[in-house]
């Protein structure tokens, strides 16, 4: 439960808010680099954190990220022409480049010694994992990247989506770090193979038996929680155990990660891995941007064929992002397969966490809950938030966002000896207590540079 | 015409609003009874009174009426699986009986001991006439269903609907004791028989002369109107005078019953009678459950058939429950029609009603109005609104509900010598000088149990 | 730059606002004739400065225009039943005239006497230029209609259409007496002959060479801006002066008159005429009033079909008299046209406007603006409007309204050597150094008089 002061601060990203100032010390995916495919091509509007922008990508294939006002009479430059370096105002035929710098003032007298003191409002942008991420702060704290993994492997080991959700930011986020709710909202009822396969792996299900770790979701639905503090107020490692087979533990261990990623906790050693990022579009409405990606290898056209119409974290979507099983029409809810098969009738797991985030209200009263033990790191996180931005609007800097290399982190899961403690299986399944990769990736060589585009 | 605060008083019917109190200490109807056909069928969601609630029938036929999010972490209970006498929130498994009562915690460590510590806000509901009622106030001033006829003949006599208005309860609650309009916006503007017969009647009609009332109610557009209060705060019985041949009066009864019941005036002895109850949905939209029955016989097939495709007091619906002539289209106003055969060129007497009281705005602001004589019945009730919740607010409670048999009364039309007082056409119409039906149905058999399901 | 304060001054336009009342002093135009196009036709809704009326014209050919809203139960009269020189409602029939007269009141007892007493909002109307025009202001001051030139000639010189933009007037006014931008927003990027010809003229273009005008305008895209105040504050002459071929300088020439009226800078003599007037909605839309006409002759079926299609100032509209290129379809800005062929990408010049103007935003916040010296003619506008509003507040009524004569002006362009004044080129090219008709129009022949309908 917070206060209503507290669940507004927690949960209003405006500038001037203390929430809306500590996302803005971070860099935030917008976009992904595929809707701006080539140099000159249109440009996209971006709303985020409560801000209208225009994203556009140069002739030299740099990203720019601008109000999408021209302050000039304020015409939108969605509206603009992206031309030669910079993007073009159709209304009076100012022109600014990819970093807020007035480069043609056709229009007026004294246009060339007048555009020195005209800019247009604009964010750092960098490519990375296939998005397009900005950098809303004061330049003075511009952090580097955090380097997650999936942006560290090549592009053909991942895949990558976005998605618009109803509702306010930090529902997505706290229902991702949530170890329980897999045993209820994610789960069948019965343990016939078609409805698990159905629901677990999309249409194309063919597995011939069912995989003993969702037995063990299914047969503990009342697992332990864990949750231990990332250094640096990185986050927090979340774990649920459960009871597996015989003296087995079966944990399955979130990374948290500020100011609202997570990795998932369902993966072993060699499968995908799968993490999602919550953006806020505005108070009610945000961006949840999901990846896939896989370590050892590329992925397979069948993966990418089965994720991309809709599979673990990613729904099915249409054209504008928004997942074809939605609020308007109750996500397609089936409650025969409800009745016989599924807790939720709904298919997907994306569109079951959507579902339920979305009807917790537009903005979630969190004056209005009630929680119990298994919501802890819910309630950490919580804390880990409020505390920070309140630390900000005292004018003490969030210390994650220096710490980019504390991002790179894995999730995942583990079966070991009831016995053991989180600290051990980390170090027994990741080779380190808080499943740090260490100095994988440092060469570097991997870092996506998508065709003859530089990263800005 | 009410100062701005009297209207808004009257108007709006929150949690904390005097108008919303008053309507909180009487039994409401709230859904079609056939919208939860079944034990264990899927949940509906319920707005009534400005408060979101999910209804659901439950193994033993029982139905819920719970607040419609899951008191831990407020997903939408719409969402749940309806499932051995209870609904389960499939975001944590947390589950509720149809008393509000938590009946399973799984997902918690203490569970079994935490559950009674756990309830949600569930309101005491009844079947009755074929709708599921609910009581949202206090328990201990719950008092008994008031003994509507209709919900006191066998099922085979009745037919029943409800439909969405898009405009504040109060509209379509005046509308209907005005017994004026009749001579105007509901009559033909010739005596051409077709004319009468599809305005009337719809499309089926097929008598082969035009009834001498609806003559009267044409020849006579000013009748003088006489209100007579009901014992007990119930309401009123407000009828308007209408010349008719020779000496004759024509009659026109309406009852109407607090908060929000209205009987029509236009049925002589042994045919079908009418009436409608205005639920409030919010302070912008309301419920119109309309009602019609015949106390001596069965309804036909013929007459089910006229009813559902749209006549008398009921429109034709859409599978929403909105009249498929709305707001959105202008009613399908045909303006050839207006201009030839009726007045207001809009088909069907229910969805004439809906023009005009959706047209006097969302919330008709009646500081701008101009009330004159024919209106008295209108200004009568508006002050027993008032004067009613005025009195709860200061905590005296409404005499009206506990007084369920005084809703046992008719309505109806009735012709008689001109100098005959109401008391005097009362008695004779109706044996009673209120109109109240004695002893009758007070055997008891004909109530109502759909098979089944017991009365909760 | 307006301060927040002076924005919301002009914007403003309800009964009890500034500008509101300022409006409320001129005749505006608010429908076409034409649909109202014959006696006791349907009546139509007409929403203008944040009032809700119903238009209907009577048996007589009067046109009323009274509150929306029946004064006794404030039922539409939108609904009303246009009969006998009156307005029926259809609640119970009271019928009104269209000065606002209560002509019937066939449903109260006293109705005979009482219907003197019972008055509906009425505002006086006329029919001019093809167009119905209101007066809301207080009577004493109610002035003559404006002698605007495309009301004076003959219906068959002239075309004229309304379109609704979705943002507040004064984005539309200000955008049409800007000089500057049609070096860009309104050209073709190459001299590309059939570019030039689908942007400027439609589909139907088939001239066989470039228009020098035109080139002049793209080859100089930066004129200066020359303001003249038009006597008794009727508004002012805003003219952008281009270098042309030679020692030429090409002139193009507005009209602005207020309140929102501008008469277009394109024409030479002998060519068709156009202009616009901008009339509030609300704050948050406007009808866009615009009209194409030829002093000299007839306007050919030719050229009536091509500007029906969407041509000059006239979009291509919907039933619903929005542009079918609007908002809700980002006006099928087509990408490659813009990379290839015009700044804007959009077809069609009103087209153009509307996106530039509504991409402001709902109510553009000029707080946040940055004006240069082609901004003159705006900025020496919102003056006129601010001070005229300010002092009407004060209690001293503007002087333009009791000047109809001097609507009686004509824009246009001019090609002159390069060293005349705005003055002397007035005087060439229009004969007078206000662009004045003098005595033209003043035998009053050609006025309107729509076929049997008198103006009222």
């Amino acid at each position: 439960m917070l206060t209503p002061e507290d669940n507004r601060l927690l949960t209003r990203v405006g500038p001037d808010t203390p929430m809306g100032r500590l996302f803005r010390r971070f860099w935030l995916p917008v976009l992904l680099a595929s809707e701006l495919p080539e140099p000159d091509c249109p440009p996209v509007r971006v709303r985020i954190l409560c801000e209208d922008l225009v994203a556009f990508r140069d002739s030299s294939g740099r990203v720019g990220l601008l109000d999408e006002h021209c302050p000039h009479r304020r015409a939108s430059l969605f509206l603009g022409r992206n031309e030669e370096d910079g993007i073009r105002c159709v209304f009076h035929g100012w022109k600014f480049d990819a970093t807020g710098r007035c480069v043609d003032l056709p229009s007026v007298e004294n246009g060339a010694a007048l555009k020195n003191r005209v800019r247009i409002a604009a964010y750092p942008t960098r490519e990375f994992g296939g998005y397009v991420w900005c950098y809303m702060g004061p330049p003075e704290h511009q952090p580097e990247l955090p380097r997650m993994e999936f942006g560290l492997v090549a592009p053909q080991r991942r895949f990558i989506t976005k998605r618009r959700q109803f509702a306010n930011w930090a529902q997505a986020a706290e229902g991702i770090l949530d170890p329980t709710h897999f045993s209820y909202l994610h789960i069948p009822i019965s343990r016939n193979r078609d409805a698990w396969g159905k629901m677990m792996y999309g249409a194309n299900f063919s597995t011939t038996e069912v995989d003993p770790r969702l037995r063990w979701v299914v047969e503990d639905g009342c697992p332990s929680i864990h949750v231990r503090p990332l250094p640096n107020d990185l986050g927090m490692t979340v774990a649920g155990k459960r009871r597996a087979d015989g003296d087995d533990a079966y944990w399955r261990i979130i990374q948290f990660l500020m100011p609202s990623t997570s990795l998932a906790p369902g993966s072993s050693e060699g499968e995908n891995y799968h993490g999602q990022t919550v953006v806020p579009i505005d108070d009610e409405n945000a961006w949840v941007f999901s990846y896939t990606w896989n370590p050892e290898r590329e992925l397979t056209e069948q993966e990418r064929k089965q994720l991309g119409s809709g599979s673990a974290v990613h729904p099915a979507l249409d054209d504008q992002f928004t997942p074809k099983r939605n609020r308007a029409n109750d996500y397609l809810i089936d409650r025969e397969l409800q009745k016989t098969q599924t807790y939720s009738g709904i298919v997907g797991i994306g569109e079951q966490d959507t579902a339920i985030n979305e009807s917790q209200g537009v903005i979630y009263d969190r004056s209005k809950e009630f929680l119990v033990a298994s919501d802890a790191g819910i309630a950490r996180m919580r804390k880990l938030w409020l505390e920070t931005a309140r630390k900000l609007a005292d004018g003490i800097e969030p210390v994650a966002p220096s710490h980019p290399d504390g991002y790179k982190v894995r999730s995942g899961n583990a079966v070991c000896p009831g016995s053991m403690t989180l600290e051990e299986v980390m170090v027994r399944r990741f080779g380190h207590v808080h499943g740090h990769l260490g100095s994988m990736y440092d060469g570097g060589a991997q870092q996506e540079r998508a065709a003859g585009v530089p990263v800005a």
